[in-house]
């Protein structure tokens, strides 16, 4: 499925501006609310300014870690300080370099990470300082050592190498080194759900079966993996009613979420990566071409 | 300002997302509510989608009114039916070229507009045709008469000089004939009311003015000129609070307008327009660049 170069980045695009605006989601940026430091708009200018990376991604003209620090850059030029899309970005920059190569995603994805080199683990230290975002350390390479990329270029260690030593505790860290498994069973589930729900609400309900199978990394990093487990426990709990009762459920829990800070951000990153497969794969928002 | 074609291109799309997120908008789509028919993620798609053709305007590589066409027709592309984004798409084509030129946009605005052509006038009728948009109809030309497209290339009419004809109550039209005067003027409005109330509630309070000050053309083709003065004195009548006050009253407005059928999308459309002006000018989100 060769796609055109604007039209992997439209898909890119969507699926981040489709994943922030599906409402409620529990604990996450949604229509329904903003964060005191971080608003609607700082997501939106994150989703418009990717728009030429993943285009360059599509085109193959630049490797994956050039481009990950290069949209982080971009956010910058639009004044947003805030770190928005970061876990997103690793995720869609490269798929949307499989994407761009045509073949099958899931194979070519695989390629694109395993052909990863120590100069994209490089890239990557420059993008997450730019980005300030927040990881679990890593135990023999933290993000927060300030001498980590000569400790990378000096240890031989490929950005694919790097994500590896974060898989036990960073989901996105984990899709990178199964080669995108659980986001591509996102995706089937996603377009059963928006196939039975609609674009809203299947989205919705695919986060919040999601956050209930598999505790959110980013909530384990602020707060521990006790903490994340409870906030999964809590999210399967509003599962198994009618769905419009769910949804119900969900704006409440959405409520105590943000009461308590807990924010499932590398969960919601993940849809965002099972949205753009769909897209992509044409299962939803079946395009005339 | 010469700028990128990209940041062009960024521009237009933060203005139609923007204007599209700003809550609460009494009548329109906004992060508070879809309509039955129209959904917010129609707006993205018509947003997302739009990018390559803003960016073929600043490149300068093709005609108004072919790219008015594109843009309508990239919708259908991601399966887009319902018409969202036509009127925002006629004001900000144009300004994309303008911006793509340099030079002052006011100036090179009203210079795009003098070079349109019959060309563009058929193309336009045929970006209609496909968008299935409603305007007030032009007495002499109407956009409705299938050999209209005919009789303007018979006529010799350009895409400016039909725009001429629907002025008088059409307020996009009103702004292809004037050179975008109220649309600089609401871009200089809509600067003072982001500074003092921050992005979301700066272009709601824009938004509001500009319905209370002139009657809006979508709300006249469907209801009448009666109504839709009716709809600005409704606006005007939120006005002269605390500006949290107004925020208050104008979402008590905005569901007494969904509920009588009444959508100022024209109005929508200038806001847009306005705030294409102020991210080209730098005058809102300044630029690190």
């Amino acid at each position: 499925m060769k796609m055109s170069p604007d039209r992997v980045a439209q898909a890119a695009q969507l699926a981040m501006l489709i994943e922030l605006s599906s409402s409620p989601k529990p604990g996450n940026v949604d229509r329904g609310h903003d964060f005191e430091e971080i608003k609607f708009h700082h997501f939106l200018i994150s989703a418009v300014s990717a728009y030429p990376i993943f285009r360059d991604a599509a085109l193959g003209s630049e490797s994956t870690g050039t481009l990950i620090r290069r949209a982080v850059s971009a956010w910058k030029s639009w004044g947003l300080v805030q770190n928005t899309h970061f876990g997103t970005v690793a995720l869609l920059v490269p798929l949307a370099l499989a994407a761009g190569r045509g073949g099958d995603l899931r194979v070519e994805v695989a390629r694109v990470l395993e052909e990863t080199t120590v100069e994209d683990a490089v890239e990557f230290y420059a993008a997450f300082a730019i980005a300030g975002a927040r990881v679990a350390d890593v135990e023999d390479l933290s993000l927060k050592d300030p001498n980590a990329a000569d400790r990378v270029r000096s240890e031989g260690k490929t950005l694919q190498g790097l994500m590896r030593l974060s898989q036990g505790h960073d989901l996105v860290a984990k899709e990178w080194s199964t080669g995108f498994e659980r986001s591509f069973v996102l995706a089937r589930l996603l377009v059963r759900r928006v196939a039975d729900l609609g674009l809203n609400d299947g989205v919705v309900m695919t986060y919040i079966e999601a956050l209930a199978d598999v505790p959110d990394s980013l909530v384990a990093s602020k707060f521990g993996s006790k903490k994340a487990e409870e906030a999964s426990r809590r999210a399967g709990s509003i599962l198994g009613f009618e769905v419009r009762d769910t949804l119900r459920l969900a704006e409440e829990l959405d409520r105590e979420f943000v009461e308590e800070d807990i924010n499932p951000g590398s969960t919601a990153d993940l849809i965002g990566a099972a949205l753009f497969i769909a897209l992509v794969e044409g299962t939803i928002l079946r395009s005339e071409e």
